[in-house]
C-alpha cells in the first residue's frame, strides 16, 4: 500500500514555489517571462503552453552516456525494495511538479514501476504504482499528458519490438502496450505515445523492411482497437525520429509518418508528437516538422527540447533557443492551439549538471523560452505585418484564373494558354531579409 | 532543316567503340566488367542495366560551380546561330551514345533546344530540335529513356514553378511541361520526369507550405491528364531531393513523395526516379531510398551517380562505389528489373576533368561499376546463403500464431496472452557482421 | 580617365541615409539598435564594429547558383566598355557605402577591375580602377579594410593556385597577388586576405598533399616578403574554410591554419579572418573558431555572415542570429577589440531578393544584429555575474599546488601524490543551464 | 595470486584456430585473404598489419547504448570477487587472442583491473592484474601494443581530466596515468595512448579554453617526462576525436593535434593514433587524416574501425569497407610501415550480435578487409601506373624555375615575371575519373 502524497517529504529542500520576477531579476530560480495567469490573446499562458515534465530524464536518468555511468546521486533513490524506491521517486517527482507548478507529466511504464521479466510481476508492479500515482494526481491536481511503454531498453527488444523478426518478441511487446494503455486510461492520460526506439534496422542486409512495416501497422491497429475498447478517447501519438539507437528508424520524420498513417488507415486516431531534436536529426528545422504535421492535420503534441547543431546525436538539451520557440509557437497559434497535446520537456540536464537547482533552472529556462516564444509569436501574428505580407504573396490565387487553377477548373492546355495572355511573369522579390529583420525586431523589442 | 546523323562528323576523334577487355587490361578506354551481350540469369547485361546518358551534364555543362565559370571547351559549341550550335551538339551527343553503345539518353527541353522568353520561339526551337533528334534516334537506334522540362534555371522560377506564389509563373511552367510532354511522346520516350528543383522554400517565414503543396498536386494531376490524353503510356516519375537549390525541397525523399502521391491519388501513374546523391543528402543510403520506393511499388527509374560523404551538396559524381552498385542491384533484381525505367548517369565529370577521354572514362567506370554490382548481386541472390538467412529470420511469421498476427487474426489481448504461453523470448543474434563479411567475399571473389 | 565620385548619380533612388529609429519603429529602412555614435564602454559602436561592405556579393553577384543564372538586373551594369561598366559599378558601390554610412569596404582584384588573360591588360585595368577607387575614397572618407586577389574563379586555377601541380599556374597566381598587394597598399588597405578557394584537393588519389602544402607556405612567405618590401604594415590574413569548392581545402579551420602558420614561421605577420559560415561547415560554432583564433593571438578580422544548419554548403546569408552575434562580440570584447580588422559582410542577399531595398535591408539587419550582440555581450561582461562565475570555476589554479602545477612546478609523481592528500575530488556542477538562462535574460532584457 | 594461462579453460568452445581458406570458402570462421605468413613485398602480412584486439569492446562491453543496457552475457563474467572475475576475463581474452592468432592487444587500466575510488586499492588491483597479464603474455607470446588510462568514465572526470577546472581532479588523473605508464612498461607495451574523452567542453559559456589547453600541455609534458624516467622508449600517442562525449573535444583531428604538439614542444615524443570513425566524425576521410598525420611525420598507430555515414556518432563498427582499407594501406606503405604502432580493432560487434561467433567473425572480417587492402595497395604502388601518374603531375617542380620556386630561390616579383615568359598556362585535366577507375580495377581483379 503506497503512501498518499502529502508534501511533507522534502526531496528538494530550500526550493519553494517559483515566482515570476520579470526580466530584470537576478534570481536564477525565478521566471522572467512565464506567468501562468497572464493572458495572451484569449488564453492564459498556462492554457497556451500546457507544460509537462518527463519522468524518465528528470527522475530516472542519473546522467550516463556511452562513455561513462551516471553522475547524479538522487536523494530519493533509497529504500529496501524496488517498490519502495519507486514510491520515493514518485513523491520526489510530485514535489517537483508542484513546486514548479506544471499542469502535466508523462511517463513510460518502467519509469514509474520496476520492470520484471515475469509478466505477472511486471503487471503487479505497474498496477501498484499506478494506484500510487493516482493518489498523488488527486492530491496535487497534476495530470497525465501521456503514457507510453518502453519497448526499447530491454535486451529482448534489441532487434525491434513490433517490427522484431521474431514473433515471440512482438507478443511480449503487446504485454507492455496493453498494460501501459490500461495505466494511461486509469490515470486519465489525455494521449498515448509510441516512440519506436528500436523499430528500424541496424543493417538493411539482414532486414525485410517491407515485412516489418506491415507488422508495425498491424500492431498499431491492434493497439488502437484495444485502446478504444477500454474507453481511451484521446489521441494516439507517433513520435518521429530518423535514427538512433538504430541506424535507420521507420518513423523518420513527419512526412514519413503521415504517409504511413494514411496508407494504413490510422490517420483518424493517430497524430504526431514532434520532438525538436528529432526534427533536426532528420535534416529539418523544428518548425518545419511541426508545420508539416500541422498541414496534415496531425500535429498532436510537442516534445520540447533541442539538439546541438554540431553533434549528430540526440542531446536532448532543454529548449533555450528563442528562434525555435517563436517558430514553434507560430505553428501552434496558427492551428489554434495544441490541446489535448502539450509541451513536454523531453530534455535532460547535462551530465555535468548534478545539483537539484540545475533541474529546476533547466525547466525554468525552458518554460521562460517558450513563454517568450509565445509572446513574440502572438505579437507577430496580431500586431506585425507578417500575415498581411504572406497573404499578399499568394493573392493571385484568390480570384480569377489563379483561383480557377487552384480549384481544378483548368486543364494543362488552358493553363499554358493563360501564360500566353499574361506574358512573361514579373519577377517579385521573396523579401526573406525583410521577414528575418521583422522577427528580430519583435524578438528583442 | 537539320542534317541527319551520319557518323561522319568526328567530335571525339581517336575514340572508337569501347571493347570489353576483362579485369586484367590496362586500357582505360575499355570495359572490364560490362559486356552488353553477357547473360546474367535470364537477361543480358544490356537488358538488366538499361543505361542512359544524360544530355545536360555531358553536353551542356562546361564545369561551372559557384566559385567559377566552366573549364571545358566543347568542340561542338560552334555555329552562327543558336540552332546551329544545338544541332552540332546533338551530333556530338549521338556520336558519343553510339561509341559508348548505350541504349538510352535523357534530356530537358532547354538542353536540347535553345530557350526563349517568347513562347512561340521557345516552342519552335524545341519542335525543330525534336525533329532533328528523331532523325538521329532512327539512324542510330538510341532511344529516349525520359524527357523533362527545366523549371528551375530561368530566373522566373526563382520562387518555384508549380509552387510559385505567383499564378503567372505557374502558368508559364505549364507551357514548358506541355511542350516537353509533347516532345517526349514524339520521341517515344518511355518515361517523363519531374525534378522539382525550385519546388520548395528558401524561408518558411514567407511561405505557405500547405497551399503550395496543394498547387503542386493540382499541377501534377493536370500534367498527368494531359500526358494520357496525347497517348503517353509510360511512367510519370518524381525525382526526390531534400534540399539544394532550395533550403528545403518538397520532394524530400522516397517516403515523403510516396505519401504525397498517395494523398493526392497519383500513385497509379507516378513512380519515383531515385538519385543516389539525393538519397544521401536526405540522410539515407542509396539502397535505402531504393528499397522504400520498391516496397511501395514505386521504384520506376534510377539516376546513377554518387555524392561525397564529406561534402553537403550535390556533387553528382560518377558512380564507382561498388557497395552502392551491389546494394542498388539487389533491390532491382528483387523487384524483377527496372523496365521501363533505366540507369541514367545523372553525373558530371569533375570541373578539373576537361578532356574528351575523361567523359568516356567516367561513363566506362560507371557502367563497369554497375556491371560488377549486377554480377555480385546476382551471385548473392542466386548462389549465396543470403536469401535463406533472411527468410529464416522471419520464419516465426510463416505459420502458427505469428502468421495469424500478420494476417490480422489476433487482437491485442490475444497477442499479449500468447506471450504468456511463449515465455521470455530467446535472444537471437542479428548477425550483421556475418552478412557484411558475406558481401565482401562475393564482391572480391 | 575616371570620373570622381560626386554623389550626384542615383543608383539607389529613393533611399537616403539610414536613421536610427529605435526598437519600436516599423520602418524597414531604419536601424533599431545600431547608432554609430553611441558609446558602449569606452568606444562608439562605429569604433567597436568597424563594418565593411564586400564588393563581390553586393555589386558583382547577380544571384547565380549551380542550378540557374543570376536574377538581379543591376542598374549600373551598363556602358560600352568593360572599364566604363566597372566605373559605373564603383559609383554605385560608393553611393551605397555612403548611404549606409559604413566606414570600410573590401574587394578582389577582378571585382574592381575587368579581368584579362593578357597580363599587361589585367594590370592596366586594375591600375585604372585603383586610381578611380582612390578618388572615391578621398571624396567620401570610406576606407579599404582589405584587398585580395581572386585565385579561384578563372579556369586556370581549377587545380589550385599556389598549390597547383603545374608551376606555370603558380607563377600566374603570383602576377595577381603582386598586383593586388600593390593595389591594397595604394588604397591604404589595412589588411590583405588570402582565401584559398582552390587550395586543396578534389581527390586524394591524384594529389601529393605534403608537396602542395610546402608550395603553399613558400608562396605565402614570398607574398609576405613582397608586401613588407613595398611598405605594407597591416596584417596578412588567412581565411579558413574546410571544403567547397574543393572536396577538402587546406585552410580547414582556425586550429589547422594556426598550426600551419607556426610550422612555417608565418605567425608573426599572418592572422586569421574568420567567417561564420566557414566555421559551421567545419563542424564548429562561429564562436568556437573565433575563440581558437583569439587564444592563439591570431584573431585578425571577421567575415560576418551565417549558414543554414540544414544545408551543407556556403549559403553566405546575412548574419541575423543574435546568439551568433553575442558569442562573437564576447570573444572580440575579451581580446580588446578587432582593429585593424573589422566586420566584413561577406554575405549575399538571397537569389530571390532582387530589389535595391533588399540589399539595404540585408545590411541593416546584419548591422543591427551585431549592434545588439555588442550591447548584450558588453552587458554580460560588465554587469552580469558571467566573468565572476567563470573565474570561480578555475580558482583552484590561482594559488597553492594548483598554481604550482600550472606553472610547471610539479612532476607527475608529485602531482599524483597531491591527490592522495586531497582525497576523492568533490563533484562540482558545470551549471550549463544557468549560464544559458543568463544569456537569454540579457538577450531580451 | 593469479593463475597462469594454460589454454585449458574453454571460454569459446567449438572454435579452434582460424584457417586461411581462400576466397572461395563458405566457412564464416575462416580467413579469405589474411594469411599471416604470406609475403607482400618484403614483409609478411603479419609484419605489415600488426593487428591488435582491444580489451574494452571485446571483453568488457556487453552492448549498452544510451537507450538500453547490454545484451551479451559473458560466460567469463563470474566469480565471487572482482579480481576473480577480472582473471576469468583475462583468460578468456588470451584464449581469444590465441585462437585468432593476433600478435597484440591493448587495454585501459580499468578494463584490466577493477577500479576503486581508494587510490591504494586501485593500484593494488592493477598491480595484481598486470602480474597476471604478464604471465599470459609470456605463455602465449601475445604482446601489448599499447596501454592507456581511462580518464573519461568515472564521474569525477565529467568536466575533464587534465583539463578539469578543478585541480583536485587533475591530480587524481595523474594517479591513473602514472599507474598506467608503470603497467605499460612492466608489460613491455610498445606505445602509450591518450584519448581525451572528456578533454573538451560541453559549453563554451562556462569554459576558459585557453587555460584548459595550457593545463593539457603541462600534463602531457609531465607524463612524457615520467615515462622516459621509468624507461619507456616507445611512442606516446594522442588519439584525435572531434566530439562525443563532449560537444567539442580538444584533440579535434590530425591537423589540430599536430599544431598543438608542435606549439608545446611535444612532437619529438608524441605521435598520433588515428581512428577511422573519429576521422569521419571530424569531416574527413579516414585516409585524409592518416595522410595529414603521415605528412607531419606523426602517424604512429591506427584504430581500425569505421562509422556509419548517416549516423553522427561513434558507431565503432568493424572495418569492412575495402575502399577505406586500401586507402589506409596506401598511406602506411608509402611511409614505410606502421611499427612500432599497429592496427588495433577499436571496434565493437553490434548490440544485436550476441554470440561468441559474432566476435570471431567480426575480427575475421576486419582482418580480411585489411589484408585485401594491403594486397590492393601494394599492387597499386608496385604494379600500376599510379605512382608514375602522380609524379608526372608535379614534374614541373622537379627542375628549372619550378624547382627554384620550391627551394625558395625566387621572390614574388621574379615568380610573377616567370609567368610573363611562360604565357597563359595550359589547362591540364586532373583525371580523377581515371584514377578512380584504376582503383576499382585493382580492387576486384
Amino acid at each position: 500500500m503506497s503512501t498518499p502524497f502529502t508534501g511533507s517529504r522534502e526531496h528538494f529542500p530550500g526550493i519553494g514555489s517559483i515566482p515570476y520576477e520579470g526580466a530584470g531579476s537576478d534570481n536564477p530560480l525565478a521566471f522572467k517571462h512565464y506567468d501562468a495567469a497572464r493572458t495572451i490573446g484569449t488564453r492564459t499562458m498556462r492554457e497556451h503552453l500546457r507544460f509537462a515534465v518527463c519522468y524518465w530524464h528528470s527522475f530516472c536518468n542519473a546522467g550516463h552516456d556511452p562513455f561513462g555511468p551516471g553522475t547524479r546521486a538522487f536523494g530519493w533513490d533509497r529504500g529496501e525494495t524496488a517498490l519502495a524506491r519507486a514510491e520515493a521517486k514518485l513523491d520526489a517527482a510530485f514535489e517537483f511538479f508542484t513546486k514548479l507548478d506544471v499542469p502535466y507529466y508523462c511517463f513510460h511504464d518502467v519509469d514509474l514501476a520496476p520492470d520484471a521479466d515475469d509478466i505477472g510481476e511486471y503487471r503487479d508492479n505497474l498496477a501498484h504504482m499506478v494506484a500510487a500515482a493516482k493518489q498523488r494526481q488527486q492530491a496535487t491536481g497534476v495530470k497525465l499528458l501521456w503514457g507510453t511503454a518502453n519497448l526499447f531498453s530491454h535486451p529482448r527488444y534489441m532487434n525491434g519490438a513490433a517490427t522484431n523478426p521474431d514473433f515471440a518478441v512482438v507478443a511480449r511487446a503487446a504485454v507492455q502496450v496493453k498494460a501501459a494503455l490500461d495505466a494511461t486510461v486509469e490515470l486519465g492520460g489525455e494521449n498515448y505515445v509510441f516512440w519506436g526506439g528500436r523499430e528500424g534496422y541496424a543493417s538493411l542486409l539482414n532486414t525485410d523492411m517491407g515485412r516489418e512495416l506491415e507488422h508495425f501497422a498491424r500492431f498499431l491497429t491492434m493497439a488502437r482497437d484495444y485502446g478504444r475498447s477500454i474507453g481511451f478517447t484521446g489521441n494516439f501519438l507517433i513520435e518521429p525520429k530518423p535514427m538512433e539507437p538504430m541506424k535507420h528508424q521507420y518513423d523518420f520524420d513527419s512526412a514519413t509518418v503521415a504517409g504511413f498513417l494514411q496508407r494504413h488507415g490510422l490517420a483518424g486516431d493517430f497524430k504526431l508528437n514532434i520532438e525538436a531534436n528529432h526534427a533536426t536529426l532528420s535534416g529539418h528545422t523544428f518548425e518545419h516538422d511541426l508545420q508539416v504535421a500541422s498541414d496534415h492535420g496531425l500535429l498532436g503534441s510537442i516534445d520540447a527540447n533541442r539538439g546541438n547543431p554540431q553533434n549528430g546525436w540526440d542531446t536532448d538539451q532543454f529548449p533555450t533557443d528563442l528562434y525555435d520557440t517563436v517558430g514553434a509557437m507560430l505553428v501552434v497559434l496558427r492551428q489554434g492551439g495544441l490541446a489535448p497535446g502539450g509541451l513536454n520537456f523531453d530534455a535532460k540536464v547535462r551530465r555535468e549538471s548534478i545539483e537539484a537547482e540545475d533541474l529546476f533552472e533547466a525547466h525554468i529556462g525552458g518554460m521562460d523560452a517558450f513563454a517568450r516564444g509565445l509572446e513574440v509569436a502572438h505579437a507577430l501574428l496580431a500586431d506585425s505585418p507578417l500575415e498581411r505580407w504572406r497573404a499578399e504573396r499568394y493573392a493571385s490565387f484568390d480570384d480569377g484564373p489563379g483561383k480557377a487553377f487552384a480549384e481544378g477548373g483548368l486543364d494543362l492546355a488552358a493553363l499554358a494558354a493563360k501564360s500566353g495572355e499574361l506574358g512573361e511573369p514579373q519577377r517579385r522579390s521573396g523579401r526573406q531579409e525583410r521577414y528575418e529583420n521583422l522577427l528580430n525586431q519583435y524578438l528583442v523589442r
